[in-house]
């Protein structure tokens, strides 16, 4: 995570007032519960929010480092400067709980504001697929496998086709926000020998998580996995769409460009380049993002009760993760809404081999006039291999192959090479994708 | 995968005799919807059940691999044997289709099954975790942070942890299972060109499977990304229960162990040794399966309608991470059904360290006479070094401290010292953890 | 590793019947300087070479297998097996050592000989490599960066750059070779205990490796993890150059072709399909090796003198990554030496733009007369982005520019769009990297 | 890479300060050949290094920033605040080059300092292991296999083995310094079309670094790959101390202890804790590190000349790997320079499971008085298993047992049970670890 891919409404999530914040709330909201439980005075839960209830500023996170400085131990620190604002009815606060009462259930609740996020990015992304899919629903363009021409498809279609696979990736972030969505306050090693499960119950509800039915001294991290898993998985999904732009952007097929504004450079040295960095940026983060699923499941196997271990690798990928899919599902969203689009490019490519996209269809063709599928193959490949040697276009010598003109006759030949025949389906697939 | 740690049952989905029924399936049940949509003739499709519904013997198999080493393409290889069969009237199978709508809606037909078996043996897995933790729910036991004495839980409690763990695991495999289980028979580019998309719901019917909304050739490769990260995700889990056996095995615990059976040999030179050999084993698989993650969602950015980078690797990970985790976990299984309990040993060890674990019920208490938290935490560290120090146990220590015997009366203190005031709540979490 | 992804010089390394063999020889060696030490009886030491000097046959191997099956020891069930063929002598077989003794150093031995095949292989690909370099050493090509035509290079630049990668790759797989080929004989924690440091010179040297200078139980896995980290990166390159003939193959380009056999089909519903497979193979190959290194690394962290952890991992990725990676080079070797390269098809892109790719020549000779760096790149940018816009060629654009005209006299000008200026290194570069 | 994990000698080096810089000396160095070349004016080159040799300060940071945020392209904006410092003749710089030649070599030299001071890291660690190991070196203590007894070392004997770790790890690093030691200034696609190789030559012999043989745009990524491949090893390694440390230091063993200072806090909620959070926390870092090798190998596959999807990735893998790796070894230095160590614990630990480990000396000894491997395998087995039901200890079992008395006399049989036996080779290998 650096500033240069990181949005400011993502990285507050990670930044220490933020943090100490939601310490201070679950402390608070502990302290409630345990006053009207009668374990510590119920005037000393309300100084709490009384002196407490204020901003984190920098002056306090100072203090609150100074602190820790000497203990070593940050949220004995983060206590001892509520001490100081709260004064002496303090000593209540955090009764019973443990650390990692406050540090994992804060965890849990920094993911989830920063799933929020994510979520609303993927909205917008959505929107964008599905507005630049209905513009372009009937736009013929050049369907590739293996890179090579296969059969015409529309540009809307494939816009559909990443619009449904990010419509997945949605559900797999509210998925993963469940995953990770619980409150711990069971103590020492999850006994609540010294907290009732009620204090638990009610500081979940109050930061609208569910209170984790088990825990040891820490929420156990296969959540955690999970919900990184998840967000490698969407990575990857960035890098797929990416990547077929790169594709369609490169000179030799040029149907769509990145947006190049005015007074950019594409090269220092080339003054002619238009280059598609930002979809070649994006395949850069999907990377990152993806690997940090690895540390994320070797984070589960902690030991015992709990180790430490995982701990500086969350302090790590939870900003890196979330802050750089942000940064890339908006960048994403950038790309998909002001694509430059060349439909008259598509068509010339379309028109590019020859007919040879019609090939599957003359073959078909052949076999219900009675030649087997052995031997429409052969008919149908030898004049395609003399195409792609550029001794003809498909249909002008499929015209003049006696083993096909014997069969099929000349205006049933000629219907075949018709582009509304494998786009006749699109407004089906459309009404499946978009049906929600 | 290798035999040494693979199951018939598992290994026998990835065989070609169930490829290539599924493929027959999948090619026979279009026929029949090709036939009803007057495509093909009524007959034809009869004919292929007739003719064709047996099972993939290994003369057969070895005939389409003959095919295959001339043809160098696998559908085509398993058309032509099949037309040898068939006869004539095979021309008409695979009318319209490609084949990726035979080998992706094969593949997930595979992973589906292969889900099945592990969802049993997830069953297993939980059934034996709640049986041993209902067994030792209240036996005591230490509890651990850092690999340090903690406090005391009960071994009931560790296993509580670990059944939820794994019935998380649980819903995310059904989850998985969702993500695959769909079929596309859309042809070449995905557009239903030469096909009609009734086909592929009547196919998708057949198998227990959902049409895929809208594909390329292929099915989207996010749904098998999130099906091996979810994998990744519960080999992280073996790893942890496995990580925790050991430990508690190891000669200085020694509170479980793996079961040892008469004739065995723990090592070859030392003929004391009784190892955790299945745990570590375990470890190692966890490994194994999890690593498989990475290259599935490199997967997902096929390029344009689709490559076939994805081939190779799934052709591996497909067999190798289910073939794995089954075994895996049934291995896990049985550690856990046979795992050998000391109860004994576990209450030695809770008094090993001088009543350290009761630290934190004095500090709680001190702070209820009245002394900060700051200072409750100095006296009862001070006395806490002093035991690791050897130079006592802790309630001799407090007994000898002015600053806590003035405060806390005798009875108070040495009734800190009890083990059911840690254990209370075990029946609530139990209920909560075994809910339904 | 499947068998359609394997080699068999390859696979027979990983076969119980070569396993075994070097088993033997650890322990026939071994014994031969225990008698020499007077350890154990010379006449032992001569009857295990007798009577077990001969191959691990089938019924050899089930046997073992048999002994296992009922002691769970692969080591002490070879043993008995040898001591079955060699009588009551063989007693003194193993002396003092410990089964890792034996498996790790027959693991190394294993990889020894498997890193030579793959030397071998990296031989063959580099003299193709070359073989193809020099023949297409003066074939102007586009250079492209982000897929955007930048400035012309030759095809024979393109494969030199190929070359000096796999170059280094194999320099590294001589370090890897070099890291795996030790041998410990070291007995049950590494102190020599029950058996003579100059035990494990002898096998050492008879087995042409390097005595571990101290090994734990086990030979310490950070030399393994660093093996199969040098198969990942070598991994990563075959993906590298697998891409750039996938690039230069899709339709729009086809710079190159793989070879397309004579009755290969493409696609079995599209007959004019001719498609990268061979390299879209690689691709995912080249994700499964290198998902390998993951694994590996983690192994490290074994447990004290050993844990087994590592076996389960290594029993799959020690064959996986060698015979994946043996028949990667190989195909990929077989793909350049096959390649079908079209030089007229490379000179109709380099012209396809409209002399774009001269545009930083015309911008260092702007500035060469006078005019700023800023200037220079506005007026050639603009005249760029007309030829983008398909407005005219280059040449022809800046002709009719004033800022050009009046600064860069005709000649020059005209002089400017010359590709020799562009080639004229590249013998230097060749004789940089062809230089040994 | 955050402030916690970081030290500020390491993290300097990725700010834009020294970035700057060393595009600074890059375009500096290359002028000065040019002008001797003649291709600028030898004045030019002069005015360059008088104007513009003197720190990139805060200010001179920002205004590039300011130009960038409008021409998007890093290098342009830099060589833009460039002339405005160097005035008119700046226009000379640049020359010929492309982005990447500087972007691409000012990485590697970055790369270098780091690698620069991780190598003096790994010096201090070695320095520390060496010192600690040679203090330990007859310390007797227990050698585990999996995590069982097995047979005494000593602890000196275990730093050694750490030592010969980190002494490979710092022969991997100077060869990854090696990797990535290299210049290219070769222009926008690899050919010195605009530049003569003689100024690569230049630049690189004034920076320290070698001239990479071939370049595209790009230094080639595999040497990077190999790079972060090697610190993912060096991570591993640190897992591995770290792990072996945080098991000695679990309550049950207690052998050593992270150094606990005074005022330090265990753990908010219990007071008597002393826990190994430093070797918790650096198994995390390594988890870190680790997970770069993938993007790293990710990167290597760049289409054509060049992509810039690698750069996304080194932007935050570059100093990430490196200020995590420094920060780490520094840790873990720090950890074995303060290691407590409990030579009297490590000798109870001995003699805590009653003299089993000296149960191969005893079956070794009845071998070589004529009894089979397997029988005297058996006799040990049986009397060791009674010493794990407390039915004895090992010498007084095996005293009563006439299958080992009636062949091995008293006296040799209690001769047996002496660590000497087992430590008699400690200093042959501190000879063969500490040899330079």
């Amino acid at each position: 995570m650096i500033p240069r891919y990181s949005r400011p409404q993502m990285t507050s999530i990670w930044e220490p007032a933020n943090k100490f914040r939601i310490w201070f709330e679950i402390e608070a909201h502990a302290a409630d519960k345990l006053a009207e439980l009668g374990v510590i005075p119920t005037e000393s839960a309300k100084l709490v929010w009384e002196k407490g209830d204020k901003p984190y500023t920098q002056d306090r996170i100072d203090r609150i480092d100074t602190v820790e400085a000497e203990v070593k131990h940050d949220v004995i620190a983060f206590l001892t400067e509520l001490a100081e604002q709260v004064g002496e009815e303090a000593r209540f606060v955090h009764q019973g709980m443990t650390s990692s009462d406050v540090l994992d259930t804060c965890f849990n609740v920094q993911l989830v504001q920063a799933t929020d996020i994510l979520l609303e990015d993927m909205d917008k992304l959505l929107a964008a697929l599905k507005k630049r899919a209905y513009e372009t629903k009937d736009v013929p363009c050049m369907g590739r496998s293996h890179g090579i021409h296969a059969e015409p498809v529309t540009f809307g279609l494939k816009l559909a086709t990443f619009y449904a696979e990010f419509k997945r990736n949605r559900d797999r972030l509210v998925v993963a926000r469940e995953e990770i969505a619980t409150c711990a306050i069971s103590g020492a090693v999850g006994t609540f020998a010294n907290i009732d499960p009620s204090v638990e119950e009610h500081v979940a509800a109050k930061l609208g998580l569910k209170p984790e039915p088990v825990s040891t001294q820490v929420i156990p991290r296969d959540r955690h996995a999970a919900y990184f898993a998840a967000l490698g998985v969407i990575a990857s999904s960035i890098e797929h769409l990416a990547t077929e732009i790169r594709h369609l952007q490169r000179t030799e097929v040029r149907e769509v460009e990145e947006f190049f504004s005015k007074g950019q450079k594409g090269s220092s040295a080339m003054p002619h380049k238009r280059n598609p960095v930002l979809t070649e940026n994006l395949t850069g983060l999907a990377r990152l993002v993806r690997s940090m699923a690895i540390p994320a499941m070797e984070n589960v196997a902690l030991w015992h009760e709990r180790d430490i271990s995982h701990s500086s690798v969350e302090r790590n990928i939870g900003p890196d993760a979330t802050v750089t899919l942000d940064f890339a599902l908006m960048r994403l969203t950038n790309v998909v809404e002001n694509l430059v689009i060349y439909p008259e490019r598509m068509d010339e490519i379309l028109n590019q081999m020859g007919g040879l996209v019609f090939s599957q269809r003359v073959l078909l063709t052949l076999t219900q006039y009675g030649v087997s599928r052995e031997d429409s193959y052969r008919i149908v490949q030898r004049n395609a291999m003399k195409v792609w040697n550029r001794e003809g276009d498909l249909l002008s010598l499929l015209k003049t192959d006696e083993d096909v003109t014997a069969r099929i006759p000349m205006d049933k030949l000629e219907a075949l090479f018709d582009l509304g025949y494998h786009t006749k389906h699109v407004d089906t697939i459309f009404a499946r994708v978009f049906a929600d």
